[in-house]
């Protein structure tokens, strides 16, 4: 029997994409759509400036914006809200809507650094999901939380992932160049970034950070312990591209690899924590190694598995860092917002949280 | 008395800066342009597709481009020559011109890392010219060449020197996001970078790499001996950007800096090495300190010190590599190419070579 | 029974839709690929740099790329070629082509106003095919040549049509802003055009006053006449987007129309012409019509009917031409090139002529 | 002896180009600069988003920013008030201030097309001031208000002067091409212009078309008399272009002209309304006409007479509308704003205005 599905933040780029994803998902039927006072009550089509590479998906046109409210998604039945609401909003909304029973997937960032709550890239580390009744329990909520990784550290992770448990890590530095959609619908003027970049996205390099130890983490007694082996520095920038994060890895190994050992351990991964799950937003590789010598390229890789496979190239030894570098592509609204998200609430599904 | 100085490879984009930092120099007379075959004959005007952000100075209306002739450098008297070719052209060619008694200082890449062959990033190491008498000795030339360093390489050891000499340095991580302009003026075609970067320039990252440690050497019976303990792991990227290489440099120190110690040593770096010589296209401060949270912005600062300072921002303490991360600005083909080029030039007349 | 096609000239942006359009046709097997000589000899996947925004089908995988031959397309027994070879290469080639018996739907620009030549834009002038049996005879090939007109002609003419239908044309005024595709893979080097435009596009606008008379035409005895009572002026300009052309339209009309009714008619316009025919590539409307003040765009737009529509906005009327102004957008590379190519070779199968 | 000057809403691009302009102006010492509520109280230097080509000038960082405050610019004994205010802000302040005897030269569009308020392009219409004395007169003011021209009219009505003056205009058909900064700072989000053009500016063909007839208008009693026989139908675009108008214009003329007798009319232009009063902002050349076949481009254009003057090129005969068809392009923010604004202040200095 399929889902019944809410996006709360329905207007913005994420918001935009988890409508295109869910429009005709298998499993879900997308019933409600909230977003901000300001377009609430219009017809979804008029509200929304789309500005996707395919047309509005038809059912679009047929919903209505509401204002957020919590009654209203327990009064027609929610099983599952999606949300791409704003930090502040969600810190406070989130809770209250999982102690009405209902399963929330959130691209928003606060909590998610809370050890009780996942933070799911479900190729890496799935089994998170465990702490759900730990969190169920202690909290008193009959719903969950689950949290989609900023979109950065998701597609690093699903890189670093097959690198840890393959030849280890300690360090990592990365550097970033990051598409516009990343700031949403109107976050970065034109004026500001033609034939310019930006070096400075606000709190991106502590999410980075942190949240890939956590994602790399594992399950302790219900609470997931930080994986503190693995250490990253990050520099952020922003470049003029819609969509398609960018990334420089170097990464120091705990023991040497040759380059076609790391070609190969990324080629090979395969996700296990989620294999045999079927989930139908899953891609059949979740990494993707390109051997020509200038890719990837965010414009030509960012729908690589239909947005859910991240792309690896120029895979160097690096001899100053006792290890490897490498370059890796990934959709940002895709892999790292709403594609994740509809990942997460399909493993959720399956595992008998939804 | 001023120099008559020749531009070879006049027509590209270095070319072009040449001619534009050369029209009003007040030490030196540009008498002569000479291109490939191909453009040879015509006007300059009319053969130059001139892209730089002011027009075209008047002189260059009046200056015919001629084919490379070496003969005819020698009998227009030419005491200087400033090269803008393929790297090729100038192997065979700039030896050449050095036998005749003419000083040349070259953009090409070819013989940058022989050890009589100074890589002059004045601020730097003005004093590696010591080695152009050892030059002339072994090669028995009657002029010298001086090289001009990658540009990316010339803007990060700018601001790696003061660290050197205040903290020691060890390793270097360096992601760089490169202008288009260094590519040429028809080297990267539009199709290929709209709404997308490439994260590969055929050969840069081993010059960063390499040429790194030649700058930051020193001279040792003369010869230049590199500077091995400085290791630098580098990837390149182009972007969407006209002019300004922006560089994300991670640094670990020998010794613990704070980020206040950090911006003071570069804020404080004079450029010793050519300070008193009053060269005129020397910077005030070759490294401008900027405390904004989101500079440096190629597009804002690569005009910083008439684009021969290069502007640092963003300085933090990075923690996982012991040491600092920071972002650097530079203008590729002003400080990185023919400014650089012409504050050579002026170094060699002090110093007596021309 | 499946046809056999192939592509010449396939590694370039034309060439690369119809590979795109061809991979999975249902009436059509593409079979040879051929190029330049520079390429010819290796796999297609290795030759072509793909640009376009869906990954290279599988089948382009598998196929070699040979040099140009007429002979072994007769040995291969191809039904049809596509053309999208330079205008100086075509001019001789296509006729020996059609000379062999093979039906040649070519890109190329020459040829194109000559009388016996169909220059079809199917939705308008389909019944321009008429000629083909004079054009065999006189010419005494047995195989056929049709045109694909301008890529801006194709998408002003779709939406002329229905004008001159109903209301009559006097006089066009366009101005056109288009998409760097239309200047090939590498005509337009990235430094010439960032933070820029062209204005000016070579034999462009000669091109739409030209071939527009011709589309709008009509056969009289079997030759095509072309339609002087319509006259265009044109001023064409080449701006940043990579696909999609936008073109503001100036119409006097012969009789006075109402916004309503001119969007009425455009809106209405069904392609008569080939309606019934069930071609596989022709788009259910022809011409969208949106009612948003600012609309058409080139990047939300350019997709619409899988790139086969084009899609017109702010229809206004004009007091001072007597008649009405809009703006029409197209994709270039498919209605503009290839798709029309493909649309025309499914009306020659229909017709008999394949 | 020097005049007071302000600056009116001076954190906007126009209110940046004010103060660039202003910072080392010969007749005027900038005083004060005033901005909306929000800025107000920090320095400028804090407040400012700082865009254009060059640094911010000296002055400028010294500058406090005042919140908007009439009394104030009494206090302080201001001459010249400069304006860039949003026009439904202008409406009602501009008024207050020309009643305190204050000159009002405003960019705001707000009561551009009132009879006895000089819209003023001054190389075409300087003799409009005429009408200043009426104005004081009628609306018992004791300063007075002077209005800048719409950015495009302003570049547009420059190159139609002399041919009107010449040949005689009886149609215009312009469509624009116009650049991010004519939104202001923050006016276009880079995700809805990337890759893209927006067909439509708010209000903008209705300017172009009414504000023309006034400009190309003559002084009757007291009053601008509009010249309603040149008749103008505009189509305006957004494009990917940071600063420079381009406009494609087609004109039809009274009597017939040859492509060089309008590229010699346009050439001659002096702007005989101001020549001989030795106005500093004013170009040698307010018209340039440019032979190559691909100029004018924004880009390479835009700084032409530091900005003041247009740049045309592409001059074409029109047999369809009998006439001529050009290319213009021109600085919005300079020629077309601030650097038009400080034309306007000097000729009213010069009149005895101010």
């Amino acid at each position: 029997m399929k889902r019944r599905v809410a996006v709360l933040g329905a207007t913005g780029i994420v918001g935009q994409r988890f409508v295109q994803l869910l429009a005709e998902h298998p499993w879900f039927d997308l019933e409600l759509l909230m977003a901000s006072e300001r377009s609430a009550g219009k017809r979804y089509a008029e509200a929304v400036h789309w500005v996707l590479e395919k047309p509005m998906p038809r059912i679009a046109y047929e919903l209505q914006l509401h204002p957020i409210d919590i009654e209203m998604l327990s009064k027609e039945k929610i099983d599952i809200v999606f949300t791409a609401l704003p930090a502040d909003v969600a810190r406070d909304l989130e809770p209250q809507i999982a102690r009405k029973g209902i399963v929330v997937v959130s691209n928003a960032s606060s909590m998610r650094l809370e050890p009780d709550i996942p933070l799911l890239n479900p190729e890496v580390n799935a089994d998170h999901v465990e702490v759900l009744e730990a969190q169920k329990r202690v909290r008193g909520w009959s719903g969950v939380i689950a949290k989609v990784p900023n979109c950065t550290t998701a597609i690093l992770t699903l890189t670093l992932k097959p690198l840890v448990d393959e030849f280890g890590i300690r360090r990592v530095v990365v550097s970033t160049m990051q598409a516009l959609s990343g700031a949403g619908l109107t976050g970065v003027p034109s004026m500001f970034i033609l034939d310019n970049l930006i070096p400075y996205i606000e709190g991106e390099e502590e999410k980075v950070e942190n949240e890939s130890k956590k994602i790399l983490g594992s399950v302790k007694s219900g609470r997931i312990e930080f994986n503190n082996n693995v250490e990253v520095t990050a520099s952020c920038h922003r470049v003029m591209v819609l969509d398609g994060h960018t990334e420089a890895v170097f990464v120091e190994l705990n023991r040497k690899a040759s380059v076609d050992e790391v070609a190969k351990a990324l080629e090979e991964f395969k996700g296990n924590k989620i294999r045999g799950l079927d989930l139908p937003t899953a891609p059949s590789k979740p990494v993707v190694v390109r051997k020509e010598v200038d890719r990837p390229q965010p414009r030509l890789d960012r729908m690589e598995g239909n947005g859910m496979s991240v792309v690896v190239g120029r895979i160097r030894e690096d001899k100053v860092l006792n290890g490897v570098k490498y370059v890796v592509v990934g959709n940002n609204t895709i892999r790292g917002a709403a594609g994740n998200g509809v990942l997460i609430a399909e493993l959720l599904v399956r595992k008998g949280y939804a």
